[in-house]
This record gives C-alpha cells, sequence and structure tokens, in this order.
C-alpha cells in the first residue's frame, strides 16, 4: 500500500509536470500579439485577423518576367556587367514595391503577414503575378524606337512585348481562366506599368501608386490597393522638436510637369521670394538626393505638388524625414486611408488657394510650435507604414490591404458565374461614393 | 529534511494542480472553433476574425421608432387590444430582420457574433439605428389618404412622419454628424422602406433585399448589404431524395405583378398546362402557406419569378424546403454572395428564354436524379444562412457581412476629412464593374 501510494505520487507528479509544461509553452510563449501591425494608431486592428490565412499562390513564371527584367536593366546600362544568377539585385527605385512583395512571398520566415504562401494553387484564395512591371518599363534608358535586331545582346528590351507575352502566358494558365482574373493580383506601381494591357487584367486587384492613367472601369479604390513609393531619402532619425528645423518650408524637384503637375510652376512663383522657403528646381541623382535629405530633416513643412500624376515618392520622403507634408494635389489618393487619418499627418491646400500669393506662407507661419510637434507625433507613429524594410512595415500592410479585398473578389466570382444574359441601360457597376457637399461637382 | 521534504512535495502537487487546471481550462475549454458559421461552404470562414471585435453602438431610439411601431401595428388591426409594455410581439412578417437584428443586439449571450455591443458610443466602430422602417411602411392597414386628427386613437400612424421624424433625431446626434453617417447602419428591407429620407443616409451600411427601388448613387453591393427574407413556410425536415418529390416544378403567388415581375404571366401561360408542373395564383394567407409548404416539399425544382422588385421570399422558402429554385429575375441580387456560390444550389434562366414554349420544363426534365440529389445536398448545407432563428444562422451572417464593410467605412470617413475643394466632370465614386463579356450592355 506504502509502495503502492510512493509510486502514485511521483506518477502523478510527473503527469502534473508535463501538463504544465504543455500549459505554459501552451499559455506563457503563444505570441499575445500575434499581429505586429497592431498599434492605437491602426484604428483597423482590432478586427484584423491574427491568423494569417489568407493563402496567396505565387506564380512561378518564366525568369525573364522577374530576375530576367533586373539583368535587361542592369545590362542596358552596362553590356560588360556581370550578374551573380543567385544573387540578382534589385536597383534602387522609387517603384520598388515589386521587387519586396516577390522577395516577402519567397521567404521562409513570414511571421506577422496577413498572408501565407501555398504552393498548390489549388488551396490558393489568390494569385500573385510577380512581374517587375514598374522596372520593365525602363529597362531600357531611353525606350527604342525600333527594335535593333542587329545588337550584339540580342534584340533590345521591349517592356511593350513583355506585357503582350506575359498576358499570353497567363491566358493559358488554368486559373487565370476559371475566374475571369478576379482572384489575380497584379503589380504596376509606375503610372504607366501594363498600360498595353491594362483592359485585359484589369478584372485582378491591381497595386498602383495612383489613378491618374487609369479609367474608372480599369481601376477603383473599391477594387485595388494604393501603394507607397519607396522613399528615396534616409529617415529622420532624431526626436520630434522644431530646433534644428530652421526653415519653414522645403521643395526640390522638378519645376516643370504636365497636367495636375502644372501648379508647380504657379508655386514656385508664389514662393521662391519668400526668405524662410527653400524652393529648388533639381532632377534625381544621388548628390540632389543628399540635398534634399538634408532640406526635408531641416525643415518644419514640406511641399508636395502634383507631378504628371497626382502621387509622387516626395510625401513619403517628407514623412520619413517627420516634415510635415503640405499637401498640393487636388486628386491625390493616398495609401492604407483606412488605417492612417492623413488629416493628423498632413495638411491640405486646394491648388486654387496653393497659389494665392502670400496665402501659404501666412498660413504654415501662423501654426503653432505645439501643433507641430502634434503633427510630427503622428508621423513618427504612422512612419512605419512607409517604411518597406521594417519586419513590421510596408509589405506586410500591402498584404493585409489584399485580404480586405478578398470578400469582393469572392462575391464578384460567384456573381458573374450566374449572371445571365441581360439588357443593360448602364454599365453593371457597384460604386461607393463620396460625399459630394464637400466636393464641387460640375455634372 | 524529511519533514521539510514531505511539506515540498504536496506544495510542489498543489502548485502543478493549479497550473494543470489553469491548462486544462485554458487549453480545452477554450472554444477550438470560435466562429460556429465556419464550414466547408463559408469560404470566407479562413478569414473570419475569430474575436468578435467590431463594436456596435446600439442607439436608445425614442421607443416610437421601435415597439412603438409594432403597437401601432397591432392598434391599427385591433384597438382594443392589450399590449403589455414588456412583452411586445413582432409580427409575422417576410421583413421580420430588423426585429431580429435588435433583439440579437440586446441579447446578453450573444457568442458567436462578428459584433460585440458596447455601450459608450466613444467606443464604436459602428451605429446601429433600430427603427422597424419595414413594419412602419404597413402599421396602417391601408395608407391614409389624409391624416384622421378626429381619431380616437390619436391621429393616425404616419410612416412619412416616422420617417421623417427619425432622420430629424438623428442629425441632432454628434455621431451621426461626426462622419457624415458614413458609419452608421439601417435596416431598410421592404423596398419602399425610408423611401422618404434615402438620400439624407445614404452615406450609411443599409440592410436592404434588392436595390430595385435605389438609384446606384444610393445603395450598391460594394456599400451595402443584401438580406434574405424571413422564410414564410416551414423548413424541410426529411433527407434529400426524390421520392416525394412527384412534381417537377412548383409556383404559388400573384400572377401579376409590375416591372420585372411582369414575367409571372407570360410563365403561367407556357406552364399551366404541363402536367408534372403546378402553378397556381394565390396571395398571402394561412391557407395559402399550407399549401406552398405541401407543394414546395413535394416538388423537385421551385420557380422564382421576379415580383414588382428583383427579389422575394419564394426564394427562401424554396431554399429551406430543399426545392431547387429556378430562378427568373434577370436583375436579381442574392444575399451572402462571397460565401455561398448560388450557382450551386440554384438554375439560373434569362426571361427571354424561360417563357419560350417548352423550353423550361425540357431542360428540368433532363436533369438527372443525380444532379438533382447533388443540388439538395448543397441546399442542405447553406439552408441555416436562411434561418433567423438558428443561433449559426442568418443574424450572424448579416453582422458578419457588415463588419467586411468597415475598411471601406473608415477609408471614406479619412478620404471625407481632407478632400478639398475641386472641380470634378464625373461623380467621385469608387467602382467595381462585372464582367461585361457576359452581359448584354446597350451602351
Amino acid at each position: 500500500m506504502g509502495r503502492k501510494s510512493s509510486c502514485v505520487k511521483p506518477t502523478l507528479v510527473t503527469i502534473l509536470t508535463f501538463v504544465a509544461l504543455y500549459a505554459f509553452f501552451n499559455t506563457f510563449l503563444t505570441p499575445i500579439n500575434p499581429n505586429p501591425l497592431d498599434s492605437p494608431f491602426s484604428i483597423l486592428s482590432s478586427y484584423n485577423s491574427p491568423n494569417p490565412s489568407v493563402k496567396v499562390y505565387l506564380y512561378d513564371l518564366p525568369r525573364k518576367f522577374t530576375y530576367g527584367v533586373v539583368e535587361s536593366y542592369l545590362k542596358a546600362r552596362d553590356p560588360s556587367v556581370s550578374i551573380p544568377v543567385n544573387d540578382v539585385k534589385y536597383p534602387g527605385n522609387q517603384h520598388s514595391a515589386e521587387w519586396w512583395l516577390f522577395s516577402d512571398l519567397i521567404k521562409e520566415d513570414r511571421y506577422g503577414s496577413s498572408v501565407v504562401r501555398v504552393l498548390d494553387p489549388e488551396d490558393a484564395d489568390l494569385f500573385y503575378v510577380p512581374f517587375f512591371s514598374s522596372l520593365s518599363l525602363v529597362a531600357n534608358p531611353i525606350r527604342p524606337a525600333a527594335v535593333n535586331v542587329n545588337s550584339d545582346i540580342g534584340s533590345v528590351y521591349s517592356d511593350e512585348e513583355m506585357q503582350q507575352g506575359l498576358v499570353e502566358w497567363l491566358e493559358e494558365q488554368v486559373y487565370w481562366k476559371r475566374n475571369n482574373g478576379w482572384d489575380h493580383v497584379f503589380i504596376c506601381q509606375d503610372p504607366n506599368a501594363l498600360y498595353k494591357v491594362i483592359d485585359r487584367i484589369k478584372n485582378g486587384i491591381l497595386l498602383v501608386s495612383d489613378f491618374g492613367r487609369l479609367t474608372s472601369d480599369q481601376a477603383s479604390l473599391v477594387k485595388d490597393v494604393i501603394l507607397p513609393y519607396s522613399h528615396r531619402i534616409n529617415s529622420f532619425k532624431g526626436e520630434i522638436g522644431v530646433e534644428g528645423r530652421n526653415s519653414l518650408l522645403f521643395f526640390m524637384g522638378n519645376r516643370y510637369r504636365k497636367e495636375g503637375g502644372k501648379v508647380r510652376d504657379l508655386l514656385f512663383q508664389v514662393l521662391e521670394n519668400q526668405e524662410d522657403v527653400i524652393i529648388k528646381h533639381g532632377t534625381q541623382s544621388r548628390e540632389s538626393r543628399r540635398m534634399a535629405t538634408q532640406g526635408m530633416h531641416s525643415s518644419k513643412f514640406c511641399l508636395h505638388p502634383a507631378g504628371d500624376t497626382p502621387s509622387a515618392c516626395r510625401l513619403f520622403d517628407a514623412i520619413v524625414s517627420l516634415c510635415i507634408p503640405v499637401i498640393v494635389s487636388d486628386q491625390i489618393e493616398l495609401p492604407f486611408e483606412d488605417a492612417i487619418d492623413y488629416k493628423k499627418i498632413a495638411i491640405f491646400v486646394d491648388s486654387d488657394t496653393a497659389v494665392k500669393p502670400g496665402h501659404l506662407t501666412k498660413m504654415l507661419r501662423k501654426i503653432s510650435t505645439e501643433k507641430i510637434l502634434q503633427y510630427q507625433q503622428e508621423l513618427k507613429e504612422v512612419k512605419r507604414y512607409f517604411e518597406y524594410d521594417d519586419p513590421n512595415g510596408t509589405v506586410n500592410e500591402i498584404w493585409r490591404q489584399v485580404t480586405l479585398k478578398l470578400p469582393l473578389v469572392k462575391l464578384m466570382i460567384n456573381r458573374d458565374k450566374r449572371l445571365v444574359r441581360r439588357e443593360l441601360i448602364e454599365p453593371d457597376c457597384s460604386c461607393l461614393c463620396s460625399n459630394k457637399t464637400r466636393a464641387r461637382p460640375t455634372f
């Protein structure tokens, strides 16, 4: 009996120890915040799925559409360059999201992401097409007038042929045909990327910078995702404050732009003689990036006028510089606007008002230091959304945005299948229209 | 030492016991499937948030907008009726979702729901306005030509005054004004519910039956949620099978309808002399519901032609009867279509084809028993989506659908705040357009 009892006790202790160990690992070593994007600023965080369970299939495209584009880009600049097959490096570029997303999906450890990569397309919710469409557009330093068949590096790279080739390849794929492309994701961050084939892929989720060159039946806030450009100047590592930020307003960039960007020349005219404003004409170069870094890190406000299209990488340079953006771009669409209240981090001025002589500087000078510090604090909190290299940054947020499209994708797939032939007076569209009381419609 | 040792052991056992108990409760009594809507059919289930964390504030409307509507309805039919204040019962009605959702939100135990009710509006993501708008529309048996001020039950109930009163009340609320109503949820299931004020509340998420009486800037698949009607006949409790289902096709309902419903009379003409088809003119009554129950439970297929608007409760009667719906309603929109592939549970025939003599019956007779059983099996699996009284049914699914709108709601709120005045050539809308290759557009 005594022996039996002493036998039972250690066994009980052993069992309890195992259960306790299981409890310990299960309870305390389970991540308590499985979604590292959670923060007070991410107002959507409360309903983020903590399980990364939207399944994405990464198309194994022919190499020419991915690494091959980088190789073509580098060879077009230096035909003698030697590129190790296993160490292809994407060149520095404001449209490098295509590289970041591709690199992310092929990574082993993707903890914290809203999507998981699946290797069997049967398991996939969404299909990612990793063509480097923005780099492809600029692979040739100057787009060739005609293909030079006698070139000793073979035929000159043709972006248009690449676009056509991609869609021809895709149209052979069973998963493309199955749902008319609704569940496919394309990246075309340069406003001209994929322009030749956009009508053939427009059912897909497009990852874009803005809708400047896209019609309303090709892309929209409802179907697509607005991406930030990669910032091209260094992040500001210091604390918030106005010390060291001696200039009021800073801008450096091309003075002359097409379309909405025409406002730039007018802004130069009203601002270039203001003593606390630094406004300079400059084009992309290492030296101008150095000067822009210095300017943005030492100014309170940074001007962001429209470019050829409403968006430009300068906005994101300003954000990571904690330089409060002053946005003069009436048609701009902004990344992750469900999660970020841009009114807290930027100042919006319509073009007509902004070009009134003296108006902009007068308005900015009136903003108190306390208010400036508030803006800076908010900028600091959202900064990571614009850092592609932050493990808790842009890449994860882009995937989260993509997952939010899935319910409408599934709806459109199911609805398309059962729609009958019918006479329609208007296109069959479901829309979300902004509050017109704030706009000044001419219709 | 011996004493110490014997003291340590029980203490260790005690500690381990507590840890083990904690482990047990934490590990095994935590729901392993926190979202009871998960099923192989719910293709979206994998990314449902397992935490019911979208926060909804239920407006404490003046009583006249909720229980008061029921009282007015009952008193208009029997002025002598006595209604206990704490036991107001909503009358049987195909538009009873307004009652189900209200009753659900005021329940204590809301386990399994995608939304939690919060009592402080500051905490809310969304605001639910529980006006019984559909019952209000029919509170008077016949809408009065003029208000009878001499009536001894006070003035005659006026739905229009109620609608106006609701919006006036709402427009005084701070949370309504704060975001221009984008984060408010309204139920207006009868196609005419809230018709008088719809333009003032159209920013909100509307819970509707279809878009038959709504313009594209008032409601859409993107912004709003399509609800099923409450089925009005009893569910079929038996197993799948064709035994006992001797008729091919069944329909009972009003032969004459306006607009899209004109197809009904044409369908009667081509079907009424077919021997295995039961097609009867009938209006709502207890007796006709009994006959419809019997007919739908003993037929293989159930016809669902458009009514005055594209939807009708007959579709949901058919589904819960496991009677395969034959849908002849070219503009129909269907509830929960992201989660349900209706092509698997119903047959869609365009109106032009359906009214060709002999066509419909010939097509249905060709469908094999095996295929019929497949349809029935799928119907059985989705049936719970159409059962308002199922704890794992319609009510939870409606809330899940509402939560899916939140990212776009937040986006529109933030975007509206920072939009500048601008000249627009077209309305400022973001759209999702269906694949036009399957439609026959006339534009």
